[in-house]
């Protein structure tokens, strides 16, 4: 079933599907791919149309909160488009599937419409089960499309955002407190930096402490910046870190922009990267 | 004059031209191209020949040292080959130029027949002018072509190395004794790191002393390193590292390190990058 998805997007004339990963517990998949904003906006529609076809809300069942057979589709500008054309594009996007498609959309982050439609959590309130009826509420009535639910698949949020980073930081100590404590201590709900998610767990097998960390705007906060805090913070309690781990992919500017803070780089621009000079133009 | 050899550059199809500048003090101009190793081979070998038709040694004069119209071609891996391949093809470029346009190559750095044709300085001995008398001793017979100055071009030195890396560090002082005496710290020449090439000056504008480095071979001594030891050597007199800059392209490779290093990234690949994995394959 992923895979008839799959080949609709690899079906898209520029279009790259560049990862896919299947959680069985979450029974959910995270699909990336990239291309030019027209091709990338023709390949999610396609991709939501056969998902609709394929997948019964009615009997899916999954540990990750969802409100759709397409649960959610971020659009997040990588090269060559702005936050803004993302958000254009996660209109009309959303528009086509609430008319064409007739499943109810619900804009989110960067693209919301109502303020509180930010926060995609709040957007998922009650889930597919609970979205049956509050969709009848007006706060809950949909950005676009029908107000109530695809009778097979659900609704969908659309949204743009940048390109969320996952940095986990590992401390030298098996005292879970303190990751939790310095988790707390930098994300955005309980006071810190607005674009940072954070929580403190234990990494069992090695029996360490770990921050793990969601940075969802690294030029707003970036990773030095995180780590420099989570540095200053567990050397309260006498800690120190030992290491760190990027969990899937993450955009060359935020190493770079580490690179050139630690190495305290004057002037540096990123097309002195020789890559990214053999990859421009022509 | 410059033109008509970048215009032969340009038009072998597969070859990018990333990048050339002249300096006048040096009359020199330095030319960069990509692209796959038989294209590479093809561009540098006609570039040669042009610049053979075009330049007259008799009539050069510049700053910098020479040896002939086409002074030095540094063959430099880059992506999807190795430095054994660049080797290889260095010989094979080598051989062409001595054999078709008969001007005498010396092969030097990775690419050197002999060790002590390793160092490019001491193939460049004596100049041009020093060269047409010297070429006739067995020890500077050339490894390609005639044991004579080709009557116009010269000789030319083929080589392979590593991406080179400059890499200025600006120090919190105006007395340059401090920056001669790091450079000499650090560099291979007297007895530091073998791959480093480093001097003390003086940045009379912003009246601050600056260690100026050549990483020749970022793999073998990476760019936090050199950072950390001129901080290091600089503390002894009581000096602050203020900034450092990478002077013209760089290869991404050196910047993720020092990302890594300085992030303390574990298990970090290079194919995380979400750049890497757009430009990778089909």
């Amino acid at each position: 079933m992923v895979e008839q998805i799959l080949d609709v997007i690899r079906g898209v004339a520029g279009v790259k599907l560049l990862d896919y990963s299947s959680d069985p517990s979450h029974n959910r998949t995270v699909v990336t791919f990239v291309g030019g904003p027209e091709q990338v906006k023709t390949a999610a529609f396609l991709a939501a149309q056969k998902a609709a076809e394929l997948i019964d809300m009615e009997r899916h069942r999954g540990e990750h909160p969802r409100i759709g057979a397409t649960d959610v589709i971020p659009l997040i500008p990588i090269s060559g488009v702005t936050m803004e054309d993302c958000v254009r594009l996660a209109r009309e996007l959303g528009r086509e599937i609430g008319e064409k498609l007739q499943i109810p959309v619900y804009l989110y982050e960067e693209a919301a419409l109502r303020p509180e439609r930010k926060s995609l959590p709040k957007v998922r309130q009650g889930e597919y089960e609970g979205l049956k009826e509050a969709i009848g509420r007006p706060e809950r009535r949909p950005d676009f499309g029908p107000a109530r639910l695809h009778p097979t698949a659900g609704a969908t949020a659309v949204g743009a955002r940048p390109p969320l980073i996952a940095y986990n930081i590992n401390l030298g100590t098996d005292d879970v407190a303190v990751a939790k404590a310095i988790a707390k201590a930098i994300r955005g709900s309980s006071g810190g930096y607005p674009s940072i998610k954070a929580l403190g767990i234990m990494l069992k097998d090695r029996n360490v402490a770990q921050v793990t960390i969601n940075v969802c705007n690294y030029r707003e906060v970036p990773l030095h910046r995180v780590l420099e805090t989570v540095k200053s913070e567990a050397a309260r309690y006498g800690v120190n870190v030992i290491g760190s781990e990027i969990v899937g992919l993450v955009p060359m500017e935020a190493l770079l922009d580490a690179a050139a803070f630690y190495l305290r780089l004057e002037g540096f621009r990123q097309d002195q990267v020789l890559e990214k000079r053999i990859h421009e133009g022509g």
